[in-house]
């Protein structure tokens, strides 16, 4: 275990410092050693109490737990780390992956959609798994009953990843078990999480970025309004990937989700052939995909612009772009304040990339 | 029965004259009582024989026809004639219509699918132009067995019309005779043929521009593919309409060619909603459109365009603005040397404004 890789685990596993926060930490400092040395000043310039960073001991049991489970961590921006996940601005720093790791060099398609999806649905989804396989595409789904379950078996021959919300050995539903089992030795299992967390209602859309953003393109097969599949769609949609749909009839409230994604804008999908045409022109950035945060720390200028910054945050979200524009500071000493506030537990982040201040 | 109107009647039904032939005639000679007098010589000029005119006689007889079933004649550009379907460049320069004229003046909506469509596909169709009917909708379709059925008996109460292949008064299919019966009584029946025609093959696709050129936007409900109605939805397209379509499962082979119709950009339909929402923009042009025809004859250039227009064509189409660039006559004397050719029955016309010399 080296040590770089015991600073990176401790970082990303302390409290408060979620993927966004990991990632701008690694670009001020450069290694996750000195972030996690300059954690606790950052968080006392932001006006809080220093965070209980992750301890090394408690690193090295979850790295003999991963070890023992036979399962491998995923670093990014190293190695086999899925070069678009990498893409993510809240990428995972850490992935932990059990079974096949040959499957992550694969072209890859998502296949999501409901629970209690039809029969008809599974069937389509499992036909358009197995036909997918055949062209050597990789399919990713969420290990969930229904639609997920019936693609994961699809392409079990061919290569399939699950991606859990909780831990890589926890089961969850139960009955996936088997399925999950075989898939540690034909496919390929992912989690964000340590292993033996039990998966919770606000790990399911994290798990679904995952699925998004591992993937060429997503399909969705029969999805109901407002449902955790289409917040997938939604996701592809802001990485700049494929969102595909399979329509279904007007008199099927179950096809209502996908015909309207399809209304939306989703490519409508009717077999594997319409899958590989929509992927193709995205398939070429699974390899090509830039590394994108590795680089050398910036430059601080601006040690009093934390002032500014707090002055100009209320509880209300601002977009960060406006609090640069109203400081007068740079972009680089305005991220440095928010992070500084960020470790010190005064910031929230909200979605679209705007920040306030946390109450008292 | 007005002079002018004879002299029209006369020109349209004269063989081998067709809407477009007799439009760029008007253009050409103001009215038809002059374009029917330049036939004969322009005819010859082409190097043909002069055209057997249809005769005052006959004309009279088919008008006398009409009266007696009490249906009416639409003359292009002229009065209650839609203007939506003025637009097209092959419009029917003469329709027989039986039936509420006062339909014409609505927005219009075209509903069409195939003959032996599924039971739930016909009722989604009658659903639909019912609830179009609620929103003053007239629903226009062909009088076919399957949708083009449902689609009228779904409007009936509200409005519908019907674009019949052959004569006004022929019913076609049989089975349709009651239908056709009440829809001139409570609805609207339009033919492009004189009474007595009985529709035969050839008929179709040119009753198929009507129904798409009558309608703001074409619903397409459960078309086999290459059928009759993929026709009148790429009509629909060519014209500039909004071209919609009800998806179906993948799994279902009767919904493919609605299917295809989506992922080459035409709107998925669920409801009435999507309907309305879809026409929009283009029902302003239901009134707003201009008269396209009705202009000043223009003036006769390069009389010796004709020898040089017929020494560029051969047998294989060419596009008419290569002709006018190739021959370096005027766009007027192209068009005017072309029009000379094909009434001395030596020019074909193809689609997409090309033409070829007939082999002789």
């Amino acid at each position: 275990m080296n040590e770089d890789f015991v600073d990176r685990l401790r970082l990303i596993r302390s409290p408060g410092i979620g993927p966004v926060t990991y990632r701008q930490l690694m670009g001020r400092f450069g290694n996750a050693g000195a972030a996690l040395a300059a954690v606790p000043d950052l968080a006392r310039r932001g006006g809080g109490a220093p965070p209980r960073l992750f301890s090394r001991e408690a690193a090295e049991r979850e790295f003999a737990s991963v070890e023992k489970l036979g399962a491998k961590y995923l670093v990014l921006g190293q190695g086999l780390y899925p070069r678009l996940l990498a893409e993510l601005d809240d990428a995972p720093p850490l992935l932990i992956a059990k079974g096949r790791l040959n499957l992550l060099d694969a072209v890859t398609v998502g296949i999501v959609g409901a629970r209690n999806a039809s029969a008809a649905a599974c069937r389509f989804a499992r036909g358009l798994a197995h036909d997918l396989g055949r062209h050597h595409v990789v399919v990713v789904s969420g290990l969930a009953r229904g639609i997920d379950t019936a693609a994961h078996d699809g392409a079990l021959e061919s290569g399939t990843i699950g991606v859990v919300a909780g831990g890589v050995d926890v089961f969850y539903p139960p009955e996936n078990e088997a399925r999950q089992k075989a898939m540690f030795e034909r496919g390929l299992v992912i989690a964000e999480m340590p292993p033996g967390t039990e998966p919770r209602a606000r790990h399911f859309p994290y798990r679904n970025r995952i699925i998004a953003g591992l993937s060429a393109g997503t399909v969705v097969v029969e999805a109901a309004p407002r449902s955790g599949s289409l917040i997938t769609a939604r996701l592809a949609v802001e990485m700049g990937r494929e969102v595909m749909a399979v329509p279904g009839s007007p008199l099927d409230p179950r096809a209502q989700g996908c015909n309207e994604l399809i209304r939306n804008g989703a490519t409508l999908i009717q077999n594997a052939a319409d899958v590989l045409e929509a992927v193709r022109p995205i398939e070429p950035r699974v390899r090509a995909a830039a590394m994108p945060f590795e680089h050398a720390p910036e430059h601080l200028n601006g040690d009093d612009a934390l002032g500014v910054v707090e002055e100009l945050l209320g509880p209300s979200p601002v977009p960060v772009d406006e609090i640069i524009r109203l400081s007068g500071a740079s972009s680089g000493a305005v991220q440095m304040a928010l992070l500084e506030l960020d470790l010190a537990g005064r910031l929230d982040r909200h979605a679209g990339g705007r920040v306030s201040l946390r109450p008292a």
